[in-house]
Parts: C-alpha cells; sequence; structure tokens
C-alpha cells in the first residue's frame, strides 16, 4: 500500500455519545479505527438554571445544540443514553421531554440512533454494571487517554458513545493500554 | 372601507392546537377573527401502534408530521396540552418523549409555544375544569359548528386552541351560536 493510503481497516467510525439532561445535556464524540478509540471532543448543552426561561425555549436549545454539535462534527451515528425513571414523576416528565428533544435534534439531521442502559454501558466501560459513576469516568480517562477528568456528563456521554463503539467492535475488542489488565478480565 | 377590504379587527390568527402522545398526537387547527372562531382542519399523527418501530423512528414521525402540518397551514401559534403524569413512571417518559418531540416540531419551525393544562382547557371550553371528555368534545363540535364528532385525540387538540383563543381575548369573549345559552354561563 502506498505511503498514506488508508486501508479500509482504518476508517474511522465517527460516534457522538449524548446524555440527555433538561438543564445539562452532555456530549462526547469518539472516533474508533479498527478497534483504537481516539478522543474528539465533549461538553454540554446547558439550559437555563434557575427554571425562568419556559420548556419550549428551553428544548429548542437542547434541539438545536445537538444539529448544532453535528454539523460541527459529522459523526455517522449517535448512541444515546436510556435515562433512568426519576420517583418523582414530574421530574420524569421533563426529562422524558429533554430526551425526545436530544433525539430529535439527532433524527433531525438524519443521523442513525442507538439507545444503551447504564447497566449496559458500564459493563462496557468498567466491565461490570454495578460500578460507580466515578469508577466511569476514571475508566473513560483511561480508556481515551485523556489528560484530565472531562466534567460529569461530558463524561457519561463519552462513556455511552464507547459502550457502542464496544458493541459494534464485538465484546472485548477494544484496545486501550489498559485493558486485560486486572486478573485478565476485559475493561474495554 | 372599499368592498373586499380587510379591517384590521378581522385579520385572522391561526392556531394550531397539538395533543401529544406517542401513538397518536391529535392536532386541530382554528382561526379566531376578533371573536369568531372558524374551523381549519383536524386530524392525528399516528406512529406504530405495535412498538415494533424503534422510539427514536417514532419521534422522528412526530417531529416530522408537526413540521408538515406547520408547512400546511402556517399557523402562527401553537398551543400544546400539558400531558397528564401517568401512574407508570414508564409510561410518563414515554409520553414525555414523545410531547419533547411534538414541542420540537413547533420550536423548530420558530413558531411561539404555549402550554395549557387539561383543566384550564376544560375551562376555557366548557367552562369548569371537572368535565367529562365527552362534554369538551360536545362542546368542540358546537363552537366550531362542525357537522360531525371529530375523533377523540383530534377534538382535545381543538380544544387546546380554542382554550388559546379564549384566552387571547379576554375571559368569555368568545362567540358561538350557543354560547350565554346555559343560565348565562358563559360557554365559549
Amino acid at each position: 500500500m502506498p505511503p498514506g493510503a488508508v486501508s479500509p481497516n482504518t476508517v474511522a467510525t465517527r460516534i457522538l455519545g449524548l446524555d440527555p439532561g433538561l438543564r445539562i445535556t452532555g456530549f462526547g464524540i469518539i472516533d474508533i479505527s479498527g478497534s483504537q478509540l481516539r478522543y474528539v471532543a465533549s461538553g454540554c448543552i446547558r439550559t437555563s438554571e434557575t427554571g425562568e426561561r419556559p420548556l419550549p425555549d428551553r428544548l429548542k436549545t437542547l434541539l438545536e445544540g445537538v444539529r448544532e454539535i453535528i454539523a460541527t462534527y459529522h459523526p455517522g451515528i449517535a448512541a444515546v443514553e436510556k435515562v433512568f425513571v426519576n420517583v418523582n414523576p414530574q421530574s420524569t416528565l421533563l426529562l422524558g421531554q429533554a430526551r425526545g428533544a436530544v433525539i430529535c435534534g439527532a433524527v433531525s439531521c438524519n443521523l442513525p440512533v442507538a439507545e444503551y442502559t447504564a447497566l449496559q454501558i458500564k459493563q462496557a466501560v468498567v466491565g461490570q454494571g454495578k460500578a460507580a459513576k466515578e469508577q466511569v469516568q476514571h475508566m473513560v480517562k483511561r480508556l481515551l487517554t485523556l489528560s484530565g477528568e472531562p466534567q460529569a456528563d461530558a463524561a457519561d456521554a463519552l462513556a455511552c458513545a464507547i459502550c457502542h463503539a464496544h458493541g459494534s467492535t464485538g465484546l472485548g475488542a477494544l484496545t486501550s493500554p489498559f485493558s486485560r489488565r486486572r486478573g485478565g478480565r476485559m475493561l474495554g
């Protein structure tokens, strides 16, 4: 193969992970090339914290925020975390509406959307479904070889993207400097 | 004023009423000109009933359905019913996501969105907040002088549009052939 040519195996798939919330929606973008993960970007879409803005305005911010991220980074798929049902029904309803807006941001750009539960995400990133939030964040940092800790919602979104990458390459196929370190159990 | 000229008082405001649901979202469009209501259109956006289609696809159907209605009828405002919190948290979450998609359909077309509770809608259409669903449907038919009964979800959406018209013209300002008939209580 001539120098600079790209093997079909190394063509990256870009995954947009989304962790929906009405106040803060985290996003994280990674490239997966073969079994290698590469961090691209992450951050948050924030709507007002005071609740002063009407709900439709806040949903518009989420919708347009997701659309803007897609226009900027051109991911090939969105992976969205399945949200928890809150004990407070009113909060559940608000969270549902936020998630609806976030998913609409993706589907309105004709992006396919995959959904993952927190259990699936923890399983993929840490290796067990009952892992603590901090453990997920720690493993996101290690798997993507980040120099600093990403913001919590951004980390959750990156974890969701990693979960999709994990599934699309087959269980245990991801590589990182830390894979297979804990008694041979795959952490990637 | 020359014949055919339109007085500023008779310029109609077109209201899109929306009753969000994941399976069926009702819509109803009315014109309000002065204190006169005029029926324009109504119907339903349906997503799969069997639940076989993934949620993001169904949300896309709702989003695009609302956008299509707006592109067809050019309303000036959307009035959306505030949904009930269901006893089943999972249903509440699904309903929330549907409502998020419906509102995104409106805000993505830069349409302002007003929200009304079922209590406000019943109060506006029937005159009391504890009215039965059938009574609301009956009054929608009478207020808009419809020849037949609209489908239940479409009737709820029309009721929501009437509620907005009611508020925007001041309490009791709407007229219909049946207003003031029941012991002087405003029904419009």
